[in-house]
């Protein structure tokens, strides 16, 4: 068992993070970090709020023994006794905190605050295993770890998607529309139902940046360790609607070569079935799972499909507006591949590769 | 005063009708039929149902003058009393009912049974309104009246955004997502709460062609008699989301000629405030508000801009995606602009321009 | 295997029975019966619709051998092959409906048709079960079978949760106030987004009346084969909210002799626990869950509590209003114990009794 | 003109003040105040955040002078020009900061944080208008103006609809399920969607006791500079549900003398008048309306019932469980009757009194 500590276990995606590993074959929970203010606790006891409520927010609960283990601040934590970090904390805090554990561990992180760094690749497994070789050039930082985040969750859907219309037919253009949850927007300032009730909100700061460029990296080809993003016009516009969990995007794409919605709908498919061959605990049976029925899919209905792992795709459809025009609408939970569940899918892949050791 | 019929008086649009109707400054509601089951009540007594609820949807009242009126079968009224029929009825029902008014009167209507026939103009007050000319042409028919629909409430925002655009920079391509409001879909057979709480449905069945096909028509050229659409690549994926009133589209578009976002907001707003010197009473201050929020238009705190008569523009900005790329944001109001109101407006224009008249 | 057959299959509480009793180890589907429209056609087939979506609409899928059953016109059906007739029809075809198959074998429905007969217990197993025995006052009638009806989805919670403190301390006066979910309403007549967004509808029609009458049969006694009623003074409001599953009722007791929150808090814990000596395979573990948490129980976070069978119950505290006055939150699934998974649970009661037996 | 001030000017209830007050015939607003964070700036500079979107969150917007108007620190604000205070601050900076200003002003509230206090009335005008008089025992504390607050938003309308059936018939026991508006909870730690989209949350901390507490103060007699409150037995469950605006209650009464629900409801329309004749323009017409529909008063369709001043009342029926039993709905707007505009109102029956008055 690879032991795994989980910094800022006490927020969302720390509590989803728990619930994929607490069981998981390979990685066992040995460490729970969070802030000072619940440094000192037992699990259980930082998650209690002076009205007596739990903060607990996933469906599943944490275990016996990760409810009596101490919580530990994240700043001050030593590095005994852990062979890979994952960490939830937000982005600001993963500047310094990811660093300092990066020196001497692996991280796999949700944070973006090393996203967009020259040596650092943004992994979806199945999709750009490959740029995991991209870790090793980490190791002029001085570094014994390294860091590997996860992309935006709004990305998964998106870059997942396209790579087997990029494999086959080549992309020239892809526009994209999201409807993104409310869970995406974290509870500290999160969406108000008095803002989203009745209502769509058409912006979301800085996201469709991110979505832009982390696409291109993620479908971009490794050579001599650097990462040549991929030539691709793109252009997005991200909004908020009120659905708790799962972002749907609406997707137009021009190919290079000609094809069919039926040549697209069965490149992902076959596309898809690969992730199954890798021996990866968390990997969904199909990473992109496509359905006929033209009504999906459908956040509440789809998102929870092989545990929220999969991609789904809908809708396959020719698009005349663009010269070998599709469009399709694409699923994905941002909780679940699209944050904690995906960087464990990381952590799989980086066990295998070796990349992750028991010490 | 002209005296005004309208045709399906107890659904919401033919509510939305009366609101708009009853205190108007040139119409006079002289007569108002429904089906069967409420011909031969008086008005306030068909909208009773057998719980003791009132049928009424709207905001706002129907007085005590039309509270009081008889409801008529509209498959037997006769023609007398009318200078003008107003139709909130299904399609199918337009295709038989429609047809037996115009024969004798004008007939304005938000179905869509007549908007694809050659000799059938898709009216926008203030967009397209030229096109009101191929009126004559129903002649040809043996009418002494005529039909003029509005458009799909769909169109509408999409339609009038884009005309100030192509007036001034030519349209290339339009590629557009909608987030349609559940009002949209009417109560027979309407969205159930239990299908889109937490959720959105990424199909609406014909929308999409529709709004694609009106679209070209109504930025069309009418020479000769005959309406040209304009030659334009369009492709929409229509959705309906948890939002009760109004619908958002996101627009990304390739112009001719470049142009800045700025340049695209005044030609807008220029565009938008012309409606203002036709005359019409229910013509919004501007037809087209343009928003400098990035967060704006949002559904629910926009949609009653100018009592829904407005369509509200935000988010112009550059999309690198296409060739003299634009994205914006543009929302308007499905039951105000969008149907009855709408209506009443192309009525507006129908009387200064002569096509109505005392009889 | 007990044979049985379900009416109504093709809605949503014929689907929530097919789910409940596709892999259960005592009864298998032997046939598949619903209106005239679907009646010829393989269950897959009587799912679709004309616009090529799957009216599927719970949780969990039919499988291969339900999807591939003839379904059967209920109107129409021979008796051969059944043990035990679940039905899921409205209560106006359940009048005539029903009748017929009980005249050969033994019928459990979660329609109202005959829930106020006098020959005709309604079951809650593990509440009220010695109500059974009315049974067989049935075989009066010339049946050879029986009717057995589950209450009304709202009364569940509410007689579930005033059993144990009736047998610990006898009760007096209850006041309850209902906020039931839009699932309730079913698909047919559903509620309309429209009308529950941002809303809430403080009426539901006849609601009232059947919980009131319900609750004082459920605690009634069974003597001489007639029940009493409790003498209970009882009132109620039902209201509908923008929930999707799951109904909570705020209920405020006055017992006839005084207690604490927590000798009540004991009493239900202790009365919840027995349902798991009976070796009913669809019974939860225990049939009343108390929680600690002010804050608790919520629909969208408890309402799945042992897969839908427990009833969830908080915030039990004093309420000076009343005499030995006792306040409290109690939730319960209207789809899985409300109907159709509390039907099994009925069937598995009988079965254990010897009323249902194989042919 | 009197002459107000109004302290938390940025915030929700602060931004109802100025709609309340930007048009008043007797009041003009002269100074605004707020938090040290928007001190010095310009009232429409103070509402712009970090990302371009307005701070703005009601319907209507402030006027020119009202944007161009300085923000003041309200810790530090001296008292020229001022004749009275409106106070929106939170509770605890209540508690400091009104004093300070009641020292030297009148001040009106809607914080709790004098509620309680002994020489404080908790007005609602029309329903304890002669509680005003206690006023006058504030003196003692040495202080030359005072400090009103109106009731807790949730009081506002079990307190009014209570006042006629109190007057008419006596009340002994008043149990009361209240379902509130996600506005009730503010924008600081406000409600998230997360939380309440398909769901109902049980408990608001402290909200049952403030709402029995100033029930009682409210229809308690003043009698010799003491308000002793009325001796009543009252228990309430408080919730929030997925409402934007306006708080529903279901009330069950026991009263003293045997009434009718249509002597009950005769009470409530004709006390509800009376406040017609008071002069006071924020008043409604009819303080309390009531319906006959059984399916209303509903949040979204009622709550605008004369801007947000009335009390709508429906359903009013037997309650067989209690003694002279009554049960009806209630619905009263949170933001306008319930906060700022009855604020107004309180500082209109106060002018009207002479207890404002022009400096």
């Amino acid at each position: 068992m690879y032991k795994a500590a989980i910094l800022g276990a006490t927020g969302v995606v720390g509590q989803e993070f728990i619930l994929a590993l607490q069981n998981h074959p390979w990685f066992s929970i040995t460490r729970l970090a969070a802030s000072e203010r619940s440094a000192g606790k037992l699990y259980h006891e930082a998650l209690q709020d002076k009205n007596g409520s739990t903060r607990w927010y996933c469906a599943g609960a944490p275990n016996k023994n990760i409810q009596n283990m101490l919580v530990e601040d994240a700043s001050k934590m030593d590095m005994s006794n852990i062979d890979v970090v994952f960490t939830a904390v937000e982005s600001e805090e993963a500047k310094h905190l990811e660093p300092r554990f990066a020196a001497h561990k692996p991280v796999i992180t949700t944070a973006s605050a090393f996203r967009y760094e020259e040596d650092v690749p943004i992994m979806i497994p199945g999709i750009n295993s490959a740029h995991s070789a991209l870790i090793k050039k980490q190791r002029d930082r001085g570094w014994k770890g390294f860091i590997v985040p996860g992309p935006n969750c709004t990305t998964v859907g998106l870059a997942a998607s396209l790579k087997p219309i990029q494999d086959s037919f080549g992309l020239n253009q892809v526009i994209m529309t999201s409807m993104q949850a409310v869970s995406g927007a974290g509870r500290d300032g999160g969406v108000l139902a008095l803002d989203i009730t009745d209502n769509v909100i058409p912006y979301i700061p800085r996201e469709e940046e991110k979505v832009q460029r982390e696409t291109k990296k993620i479908l971009g080809t490794l050579t001599d360790g650097h990462i040549t993003p991929l030539d691709l016009a793109i252009s997005c516009i991200c909004t908020r609607v009120n659905v708790r969990d799962a972002h749907l995007e609406m997707v137009f794409v021009s190919t290079k070569k000609p094809c069919t919605p039926d040549e697209v709908k069965r490149a992902m498919i076959e596309y898809g079935r690969r992730i199954s061959d890798q021996g990866w605990p968390s990997a969904p049976k199909e990473l992109i799972v496509v359905l006929d029925d033209p009504f999906r899919p459908q956040p509440r209905v789809d998102r929870d499909t092989y545990d929220g792992m999969a991609v789904v795709v809908g809708r396959i459809e020719q698009a005349t507006a663009l010269e070998n025009g599709i469009k399709y609408v694409v699923l994905s939970h941002n909780l679940k591949l699209g944050a904690a569940k995906g960087a464990v899918l990381i952590g799989e892949q980086l066990v295998k590769e070796g990349y992750i050791k028991e010490s």
